[in-house]
């Protein structure tokens, strides 16, 4: 329960219509876009100003309110989800782009800017702004950078951490710092933008961004190629790289995904095609011909099935629509289902993929996978079919643990959130929590922000 | 004094043959490449393990013993230089490659290994590691990561940072940590990795790192151009940043480079010729004839005086010639000179230059400046010339001062080290030089790791 004196002085700072603890307000406020475990805030709040997040934080601190900070709210992990109560901060308000310095190549960007406005915004221009989760029209530059988001580029272009150049950051006291800089090259103090970048928002509230954008290449050339195996794609994948190419997205569905998107919308898979490969490549154009004729011969070398080019705006829209199609596809054959994101290093993607039968085997249930070949990033959908079975929940910590055992990591872009605190150890180990554990202690000694995330309780 | 017994036990673990208290043996670790500042040790320690650097520290902290972590010490701020005393921790034995996964684009090294060790490795198999200070051929990895150091290309691939994606760390109190993995996606726990790159040494011993590599690219073309003016240079560079062209290599010299480096070696500048620009592009073959006309094309626009283009690898040579040049030519104005690095968004760059120039003739001294234009990297020559004046120190921190003023940095890629310590305000504000220093005390909190670097005292 908030203490009375708490949510007045809260009244008093922001008003009324930019808080609020009536129960109705606060039901928008208890989910993010995925994530089972829901929780209802007891407040909410609605901050302007770097002034107003600390001094928020502040009475926060006073009162001992967790505090949990909420962007576009599109996140898989709970990050959003106060699991134990208090106020949740909604960044809305902060959605401005400060500015965009074309000379410079960078933005500066208030948290709450949703990523795609910013991509267009940049776009406008001639210059790009990598990083595209699929949440993009909806999560927030804010939300993106508290959980380091990935998404279909990381292969040519990296990750969100690679593309913040500075941050203001409240800390959980309620103290302002700012971190990095306008500069390509910055080695002044401890680098400690990137130490925000990722942390869920459980060591900082980000209240600005400096933010890098690149040119935007000339042109882009998508492809797409099956195969009868998974392991005929990775051959393909690896004859790809050895040409020197790199390409911008490489995109994999594995053989039921084809098969469950192809019962969806028919878009002419075979029975012998186990395995979908979807590929771009971008920069000059004169460069591209080259590149997709060494795709191609890398394909052909490996056994390729069907190997198709666009040539068109259409096209290529035509061959985006099988990756496309498999989020709602599966609705043909479940009405539920769980899905991870897990992390190999590429090479062991086949691996992978046949521990993840074993475990379809072993629970009988569904497993398709697809998501970001490239970047060893699969995306894991299990489910129990039409069955009306309850789906074995063990299934879920054995895709993880088998990531692991290939050296792969819990978590590849949706974070750790609170749905997977319980499998951190199986990364982290204890010198390197401790570690942890120790600067979120300093920066958050009374454990307001966030609190239930990332880390388990000790 | 080091104690008796701390000298005992070490000479215990390590023998003497790794370890020596004898001055004669310790004069070499007294100094880096440049720095004024030099400072004799009491001892040297040559650990051959992560057990030995734990232990070590670990004795370090019982005896208070401040320790100097050592790479090829071609440090430019005096990052290795003991100005504490105690110990130097010389890293050369950690000098292997174990490994180089050219499926997954990284290799996993020791910090000791020289940085053109692994360039070259890795070229054996079409591969890259960009980052490539001038350093390059004797700094190592280890001393690479802990400057965060820049170099050349750092324009189109980043920095060191870029390239670190997990490390082992031994903390000032001997735990081992490990950060990062072999995942180019990986959002589990706090990004601990990043903290450590560019940390000089102060919040733990590198031993290992995870490096990501990159595919080489098919083609280099090299150019040079010349203007009357750096403001002309300037234009031209926007306009070749306007063509979507990111050039690999985008270096400068300012007329006083331009006429130091006639003088020394007759590279058949003209007198009009007021600024130089060495570009270099790469890429697939195919589209470079397009980036070398594009650019050829936005210097005519700009003014450029000459255009030179290298057909022939000798052709590279004699272009690259100027540029490198400079470090010998300039024995020519004077017997010794400073220098200085700082870093501007590239827009800034002509004002910073109108700046030093206003320096130079307030102090009756010659400025010249060159560097990374495409980074915003200015490298800051300064000299009485043949006067034998001494230099008026004050015009250093007038530079450094001048870039602060310009939204730059104090340091781009050299470090803080111990001789810009009392800069540090000028770009770290109160509440992040706090956040600094507690996470400093966290880690070390008898402040025994490389004390007297990057951070003023408390």
């Amino acid at each position: 329960m908030l203490d009375k004196e708490f949510k007045e002085k809260i009244e008093a700072l922001l008003g009324t219509d930019r808080s609020s603890f009536a129960p109705e307000d606060l039901i928008a406020y208890s989910y993010d876009a995925n994530t089972e475990k829901r929780a209802m805030p007891e407040g909410v709040v609605l901050p302007e100003s770097v002034a107003e997040v600390s001094a928020i934080l502040k009475l926060a601190n006073e009162y001992e309110v967790p505090v949990t900070p909420r962007g576009g709210a599109s996140g898989y992990t709970g990050g959003v989800v106060p699991v134990e109560g208090g106020i949740i901060m909604a960044m809305d308000r902060f959605n401005k782009i400060l500015e965009i310095d074309r000379d410079n190549f960078l933005a500066i960007v208030e948290p709450g800017v949703i990523t795609k406005t910013l991509q267009e915004e940049v776009d406008k221009i001639g210059l790009m702004y990598p990083p595209d989760p699929a949440s993009t029209a909806f999560s927030t530059i804010g939300g993106n950078i508290a959980e380091n988001s990935g998404g279909l580029r990381a292969v040519k272009y990296g990750v969100t951490k690679n593309y913040v150049m500075g941050l203001e950051v409240v800390l959980p006291t309620g103290e302002v710092v700012r971190t990095g800089s306008k500069c390509i090259k910055d080695v002044v103090g401890y680098n400690l933008t990137e130490l925000f970048v990722g942390s869920e928002g459980t060591l900082g509230v980000i209240t600005k961004a400096v933010i890098k954008i690149v040119p935007k290449p000339e042109s882009v050339r998508t492809m797409t190629a099956t195969f009868r195996t998974l392991e005929d794609a990775a051959e393909a994948v690896k004859a790809i790289f050895a040409t020197g190419v790199r390409p911008s997205t490489l995109e994999f569905l594995d053989r039921i995904s084809v098969e469950v998107v192809e019962r969806a919308i028919h878009f002419g898979a075979r029975p012998e095609e186990g395995a979908l490969l979807l590929i771009e490549v971008d920069g000059p154009d004169i460069a591209l011909d080259g590149d997709v004729a060494n795709i191609e011969a890398a394909c052909k070398k490996c056994g390729v099935i069907t190997f198709r080019k666009a040539r068109t705006e259409e096209e290529r829209e035509e061959l985006w629509k099988a990756r496309r199609a498999l989020s709602f596809a599966v609705c043909e054959i479940s009405e539920d289902w769980e899905d991870d994101d897990i992390s190999v290093p590429i090479s062991r993607i086949p691996q992978m993929i046949r521990k993840l039968d074993e475990i379809a085997a072993r629970h009988d249930i569904i497993i398709y996978n697809f998501g970001h070949y490239g970047d060893g990033n699969i995306h894991v959908g299990m489910t129990t079919g039409k069955s009306g079975r309850p789906f074995p929940m063990a299934a879920k910590d054995e895709v993880v643990a088998a990531a692991v055992s290939l050296e792969g990591r819990i978590a590849a872009e949706h974070g750790i959130g609170c749905v997977k605190v319980h499998n951190l150890h199986w990364n982290i180990d204890e010198p390197t929590l401790r570690m942890m554990r120790s600067f979120k202690k300093l920066l958050d000694p009374k454990g307001i922000l966030n609190p239930g995330k990332v880390m388990p309780k000790e």
